[in-house]
């Protein structure tokens, strides 16, 4: 592991974003090239050239409606008092829509308008104008017409003037082909058995899905070790074989980043890190021509470079312009610190409460995916911008559709497993619905609610003068506030433990005296405040707890860490040490209610969340998970 | 063609759409059919169950940072003043990002706050905090933990949450298969030889498109023929194996419109028409428990219902939400008359001119597939609506990209073939930009400037007093305002006639005289000033002239009517004559202009467009046309 015979680099450059950009979209110099195919595959193709009809639509003149041709000028003096009778053949037609218009008729009469006396004789009582109800050649398209430029993506209706012009095949851009390279000692298959150390490589399979969604054809190379003979020779392979290369990972300043000495040694190197974060550690080069980017190994920082630096490419290369997201304007539920000369990506849930949208940050640690998947926006902060206050009003680009972000019911709190099962049973019932959920612990998700930026919160907070759970805070912080807290579910706290329960803990002082690797709750979460209270109750100082210090956010993080370790101990619900195999000592029964402000108990969605709560079927599932009851006629009190 | 022993039906029912939306929705009661799929190719498809996390990411404490492991609790004492030596192996670790943390080691120093002194030996200044720079267990995804709830589709990012936690297989909605079924006699396929009466079939691959993109699989069926037994084996074929079940036209009252008898005789009708224009005459019924929705055949009726109707349908089985459009409010540029009791939808083109959205509508025309491949929005007027003034402000959904109705140049007034070069020169040049025109003639275009819907207008208005082209029209109607005329063409304008000219027409008076077909040009165009003068001067009145009244809105759409008449003449440019091998007659050398707000002219849009006409590449294809010549060296005029 130690330096190897390239030279480690440590600092990268910070160069604007957009200056990056614009050198590699000016190296990027392939020719066009044109594929034929038939135009009933062309859909979300681009058109290379520009599109003229071959035919006109329609190519001769047709009825526009179901009834009969005629002469117009042998039916002027129909009227309603001097009936006019006509023979079929020489004096009329049947027509349907789109019939050819026999000569030497020119003009047609609706069925409607029409008495039919017997099967060769009709009767009209109103004249016709020449040409009327009667589609003129090229009406929808004329010969020659130009019906797209070059430059135009196929959607399912283009493909229908096509064809009705006769455009059985279509000039289009060829997809290019984007060669993606994996490299990493660490990184083994989806399917292979881990180890520690060892990371499944998943990146190569979004970065493929992204690709095709631009309008690219993937290649994913496999995986590639941290050794320079082999990087340097899938890059070259992938310089011959693709019109764009992505080499994933070794973009950083570690002891086996070799990748930007291998780029300047057989190209060139535009770019070494650039003035944005997450995804700062972003090379920009060329290899024989094709323009290779390598992405940092981050998820989230390697899907960010992807967007800024290969989808312009791919953009670039089929001629069409790169799409730009709907934006919304958001309140900011927290405050949000950038640094100075770098722009600041930052994954935000938004959630539409009280008529307003407000938005909070998700963490931003490159390496959390899901910050990503659970996003609903991206807030981009300019590089002079420092940051904005809570309460202040900027543009989020939307990552879903904005339907979907209004319909949400935005839960805070306390993190409860159930709450997945309502989410899922929500969606089951209403399909444009869905629960967000942020786990942020009780004391958090009261101030979401005092703060109006959502809609539920799920407390358990013990007070411990009083002994009992919940009222006595929510009277306390949310006075003059109309309030529903409604009974949801009475739950198991307990110890959390390695199978067996090796170090034998049954009480707090267990965990001090054995020197237990305790895994703590963040501050503010129901389960830490448990804990203080123990703690106080026996007599104990944090310091007399190893690990008091490591915050986790959720009862299953405080569980998986536990797993880890035969010396750890948390404190937690019951599912969470099921879920996971481990042994659970009961500490206490305690409440579980769901805060939520009047107006949304009287909603729509709250009622039918209240709904989902009382069935039977969800009373099952949440049985079956184990250490749980639901709340019987469970009784809401209304405090304001 | 007379009336069969289906009776004929000719008044449809105007059932209010959502109700008839409600019914089918009521009666499609399929059961889920789960497909477990490889994860790798689940992009777009939507998950059947929740998705919980197989295993936790990381699955092992991680270093988050290129450097050394350490005991944190060792290196306390660091300080600059006193630093500490550590020796590899017992006291440190080298660490790359993603490497396991060994034991006993619980924090980690970045590698830039440590001095390298030998292979085996570093230095440090300051004490590392215990699991500082380690991800814990399940920092992205722990275990047990909801990744998706069911009904989620599937996107890049969510592949890697997936492929992280080892879900190799995903448990998805089969996707439901639609039969297509296009029925008629006049149907040929798109490789037929086109004769009079025959329609291509091109529909049904429009069907196809539309129901892929909703995430559907469609099963397009051959063309079936208007005979009750073999549209009937074909629906009855359809129930079996498909899942939701679209015939194509016979839904109407024409004397062959047999489908609504024949599902009422296998199966239930429970709507035949709609209050929604176009699109009205839909058949909603249900065969042996499959949904069958007949759609109109005019395209644009088609699409709508197909919208309508077979999307909600779609969404309902993948039970995902029903995708709503991004709306934009605008500015009517005309008058919108809607009928009472039913809604309306009318395509609309819209600019962005002067800093807002002005909308315009397009044809009304059904069969016009043209209206709906270029309508940039769809305005729905409700049922109890009967239009909006001009200048009302309106919510039109978009059927196009914000950002690409916004960057389009909106060109409007006479038609000329030229237009189209520019429009694909300007997208080569700028993939972000493109050229919507309306041929709407040059007096509807000055009119457009002069409202502030247009950013140019081509015109050729001859003033018959002073023989002098377009000036004298500006300043009369566009008195006080900045406006450039910038010289565009000097085009020929002559008698489009048949090949060899059978009716040997020379001058207006032949056309006269001879009785020819006479396809004439709507009122405002150049070219219909043109031939009003060549009346007057000739002494001749319209009533002389057969077809006067004949009005079409393009030089090709009048090249195209001669074309399939020998008696037939139009006026018109020589490139229309030349595209369809026509015969031509040069009458005069006119001056087509280009008109601009000077606002447009100045800016870098309009500054893109000139520099495109007078650059040599457009010159030279101008001049491949034949019969025209761009002006060298414009001297644009500002009025005011």
């Amino acid at each position: 592991m130690e330096p190897t015979r390239y030279k480690r680099k440590i600092y990268l450059e910070d160069k604007p974003r957009s200056e990056a950009k614009r050198e590699i979209l000016e190296a990027f110099q392939l020719p066009l090239e044109v594929e034929r195919i038939p135009t009933t595959t062309a859909l979300g193709r681009v058109t290379a050239e520009p599109i003229f009809a071959q035919n006109s639509t329609p190519h001769y003149h047709a009825s526009a409606m179901d009834g009969i041709a005629v002469i117009a000028e042998s039916t002027y003096n129909a009227h309603e008092q001097n009936p006019l009778i006509l023979k079929k053949g020489k004096e009329f037609s049947y027509v349907d829509t789109g019939n050819a218009i026999p000569a030497p008729f020119n003009a047609v009469i609706m069925i409607e308008n029409v008495d039919i006396l017997d099967a060769d004789t009709i009767e009209i009582i109103e004249p016709a104008t020449p040409w009327q109800h009667i589609r003129p050649i090229g009406e929808d398209v004329v010969q020659e017409e130009m019906l797209f430029p070059q430059g135009h993506m196929i959607r399912p209706a283009d493909l229908g003037v096509l064809l009705s012009s006769q455009q059985l095949e279509l000039p289009v851009v060829k997809k290019p082909v984007v060669s993606i390279i994996p490299t990493g000692n660490e990184l083994v298959e989806a399917d292979s058995t881990l180890t520690a150390g060892k990371i499944i490589e998943f990146n190569g399979a979004v970065f493929a899905g992204f690709v095709q969604e631009w309008g690219a054809e993937p290649k994913l190379h496999s995986i590639v070790k941290d050794e320079p003979q082999r990087i340097k020779a899938a890059l070259l392979e992938a310089a011959e074989t693709s019109d764009i290369i992505v080499i994933n990972a070794g973009s950083s300043a570690g002891s086996k980043d070799y990748t930007v000495h291998i780029i300047a040694e057989i190209g060139t190197v535009f770019t070494h890190g650039v003035a944005a974060r997450p995804g700062k550690p972003v090379i920009l080069g060329k290899i024989n021509g094709k323009i290779v980017v390598g992405v940092p190994g981050y998820p989230v920082s390697a899907y960010l470079a992807l967007e800024w630096f290969v989808r312009p490419l791919v953009c670039e290369y089929l001629q069409i312009p790169e799409p730009k997201r709907q934006t919304v304007t958001v309140k900011l539920g927290r405050r949000i610190v950038s640094g100075m000369g770098a722009e600041d990506f930052v994954r935000m849930n938004i959630g539409y409460v009280n008529g307003q949208f407000v938005a909070n940050p998700l963490t931003r640690a490159a390496g959390v995916t899901m910050s990503y998947v659970r996003a609903d926006g991206l807030l981009v902060v300019p590089a002079n911008v420092i940051g904005y206050e809570q309460g202040e009003h900027v543009e989020v680009e939307l990552l879903r559709p904005l339907e979907e972000v209004k319909n949400a019911i935005m839960f805070c709190g306390s993190h409860d497993l159930t709450i997945d099962l309502l989410s899922s049973q929500l969606k089951r019932v209403r399909t444009d619905m869905k629960i967000v959920s942020a786990h942020v612990g009780s004391m958090a998700g009261i101030m979401a609610i005092r703060k109006g930026e959502a809609h539920v919160a799920g407390i358990h907070l013990l007070d411990p003068s009083t002994k009992q759970y919940n009222l006595s805070y929510v009277k306390k912080l949310l006075a003059g506030q109309d309030i529903i807290l409604y009974p949801f579910l009475k739950r198991m706290q307990g110890w959390i433990l390695p199978k067996g329960n090796p170090l034998e803990i049954h009480s707090i002082d267990d965990v001090a005296k054995k020197q237990a690797n305790y895994v703590n709750r963040q501050k503010g979460a129901g389960t830490r405040i448990l804990l203080d209270m123990l703690l106080t109750e026996a007599g104990l100082s944090p310091e007399e707890i190893i690990g008091y210090e490591r915050e986790m956010f959720s009862h299953l993080a405080v569980a998986a860490e536990v797993k880890g370790d035969t010396k750890g101990a948390g404190l937690g619900i019951y599912p969470a040490a099921k879920a996971m195999d481990l042994d659970f000592v009961p500490v206490a029964d305690e409440e579980y209610d769901l805060l939520m402000t009047k107006s949304f108990y009287e909603s729509e969605s709250g009622q039918l969340l209240i709904g989902i709560i009382q069935s039977d079927h969800f009373k099952q599932q949440v049985d079956k998970i184990g250490g749980y009851v639901v709340v019987e006629n469970a009784e809401p009190k209304s405090l304001s």
